[in-house]
């Protein structure tokens, strides 16, 4: 077993990236795992391999499962993505995606023997979503506890979302301050296959909101850079 | 919302069909979900398949993830499954298995609005693995009303498992009472491409028992049956 060993769902995104950035800062092996599910913005994929490598993670893996094959969702199916701000969990949310994230990372820790999964879950920009609170963690920990061989053998699980209670503007500062290249991350749900950002869903919204809290400037590539020029 | 809706986890197993039997006979609405998730036994898909049209199911569906990906397991992997009974947690232990398809049940249970999960884990026959246990059903149940829209709106997402404290020969004579037809159930971890079983391993070793023990004929299909009559 090795304490030090860290599982890391990295999306391609910037919340994830500083997670990792976070984890490795600390000193952990770090693992990265990101999910091909069928979302729209497969250029988050290749993101994530440029983050991985940037932030010297051990090794990256791409796992895939078909949750288009489930629905419901404007990331994998035929739903518009929103381009203004709403009320409630918004037609992004895919059900049960961080749950099934987290199982498919529990997974791999227990094969690697790591005892650390860290994510980038954030309560703050994202209170519309169920599976972003910090009882959603506390639950998943617990369960990771009892479904696993090192929780049967008394050897603790713990889930970690370092970014939990940080605004966006945060984010982008202990990012920068760790190495996280951000022109490297994809937040736009709705990104073309270069990673250009839209610029007007949720995600590129709280995206250039926290730079702008920042005071730092937004590397995004949109993709129609005369419009908002 | 139809608090009547269920998703049943279907393995093409025994004790899943049982398990759908049981959730049809209390007059569920069944929607039933089978695992691609790249096991060596892919005939129980097509045996899943079979049972959720005998016993009704609404609908059948198959989601893939590919955990081969993860690896660790003698169910994925190039490892052997073992063919005597062993100590422990066996190497046909998939890590997080039932997590993940608990967690995939659980994304398909929001889209349908459904507010049970039912599976066939049984901590009988299975207390090797950490998985198929009551404590780890309750963790999954709790993070289920946490993880998800219903669980914010007050709506309880309910996890099953019917036969958890059943003996295989209860769960045999229970599924033929309920119309269960086991001969399309296929329960083998290294069946062949048509279903046929192996006859050496713990799942075909705890099947055989159950029918025994049960004083029922075992329609199972073995792959040699002239080295077993």
């Amino acid at each position: 077993m090795n304490p030090d060993d860290a599982v890391v769902l990295l999306s391609g995104g910037m919340d994830s990236a500083v997670a990792l950035a976070i984890a490795r800062a600390e000193g952990a092996r770090c693992h990265a795992l990101s999910v091909a599910y069928g979302q729209r913005h497969t250029s988050e994929l290749a993101a994530a391999a440029l983050v991985a490598r940037t932030l010297k993670a051990e090794q990256h893996k791409i796992v895939s499962v078909d949750l288009r094959a489930i629905g419901g969702s404007a990331l994998t199916d035929d739903i518009a993505v929103p381009e203004a701000p709403s009320e409630g969990i918004p037609p992004t949310y895919v059900p049960a995606r961080n749950t099934i994230m987290l199982a498919l990372a529990l997974g791999w820790a227990e094969v690697l023997g790591a005892r650390r999964i860290v994510c980038g879950v954030n309560a703050v920009d994202y209170s519309g979503y169920p599976d972003c609170r910090p009882a959603f963690v506390e639950a998943f920990e617990a369960l990771a506890n009892v479904a696993t061989r090192a929780g049967i053998e008394g050897r603790r699980i713990r889930i970690e979302a370092p970014l939990m209670h940080m605004g966006k503007d945060a984010i982008v500062q202990r990012g920068l301050e760790l190495g996280v290249d951000f022109s490297q991350t994809v937040s736009c749900y709705q990104a073309d296959i270069q990673g250009a950002a839209c610029g007007q869903c949720d995600a590129c919204r709280l995206r250039a909101e926290g730079f702008r809290a920042a005071g730092v400037a937004d590397p995004t590539r949109y993709r129609d850079q005369g419009e908002r020029g």
